[in-house]
């Protein structure tokens, strides 16, 4: 039941949006195509609204749904207008092949990302280990996170949580990486062990 | 059906050793401390048998099951004794923090242990992102996989077949830094979002 803003028109915000609206949380969508954001939300429907890119989000927590390439860029962009925000980094940052990641060891996109926002803002990552098109078939689902703010965390977690989600705290922002490096090996696993894409990753209960 | 022979006395050796001789595999159990290891194969029974440390061991799989610090040092010291044969390294990497990992970005333990073996052995990553109490636990589980060499892969797969459990070929062994990257993930799943270290990561269907 929170107030959330999702930049980006891709896949990962359709699905996330319409979980989210199901869940009874405001959502705004926003991208650099105003019409486009406008169809989306009129799509979406459930007073879904479509924001200005580039200007303060309505919603307290923030979904960066863009590919990683176009993320650091877009929240330098926003500078200020991410203050005391709650920024969400559900970026994959693995190269084309799947082999490595584009980020340089000892740090991840969702640093990068913390590195360009407001230091009042807090970066969470979440939702990277999972795919967008499973996301959208609906069902309960693992989402990982992990970030160094507990307030954002928890705020996070209470959103997953609206989704019909269940979130599963990974530890703080250094973790990052290493869920980046999961989502790799989702890619990697995709095109060789499973081969469809037609999975997620998740924790089960032991026995 | 295929011989197995595992380095390290420990609780990773002690689970598949279990499951490998319920599963109708040949098992030598190899370890510095002989009359520790004559020890635990007289308790593993079924025919297991203890070789001798740093000889020609008598199963066409190795499964290293030793911590990583130990790992290279082994197989430094085996030299030509694994000359041809599948070396499984199942070790986990983490720092103790369970932040980073111990080789550096564009390596991996896997890799390491590749370059001291002997180039007509064939490394095979595996088993590193199942947590040895839980597979002692018996019922199936994933278990993820990598390697450069697709004969070692179907070996490996074959065994983990008989095990009751599921392979998964996550791709080649430049991928083996991202399955020790999710094992430090599992690490620190343990110690906050989960909090038990009570349960696997794995693939589901999808919803």
């Amino acid at each position: 039941m929170s107030g959330i803003s999702i930049i980006g028109l891709g896949t990962m915000t359709r699905a996330i949006a319409t979980r989210a609206i199901e869940g009874g949380n405001a959502v705004e969508v926003i991208g650099r195509d105003a019409v486009k954001a406008k169809d989306l939300a009129a799509e979406l429907g459930s007073g879904t609204t479509a924001g200005t890119f580039g200007t303060t989000p309505a919603g307290d927590l923030v979904i960066l749904a863009v590919p990683y390439a176009g993320a650091v860029p877009i929240v330098a962009q926003y500078g200020d207008a991410l203050a005391g925000k709650v920024v969400i980094d559900i970026t994959n940052t693995a190269n084309p092949d799947a082999t490595g990641l584009v980020t340089p060891d000892g740090t991840s996109g969702a640093q990068e990302i913390a590195e360009a926002a407001p230091a009042s803002a807090h970066v969470v990552k979440a939702f990277n280990t999972v795919f967008g098109h499973i996301l959208a078939q609906g069902g309960p689902l693992d989402v990982l996170l992990a970030g160094d703010d507990a307030q954002a965390k928890a705020s996070v977690s209470a959103l997953i949580e609206t989704l019909g989600l269940r979130p599963l705290d990974a530890g703080g922002l250094e973790v990052a990486r290493w869920l980046e490096g999961t989502g790799l090996l989702m890619i990697s696993l995709g095109r060789h062990g499973v081969g469809n894409f037609d999975f997620s990753l998740g924790v089960n209960p032991a026995g």
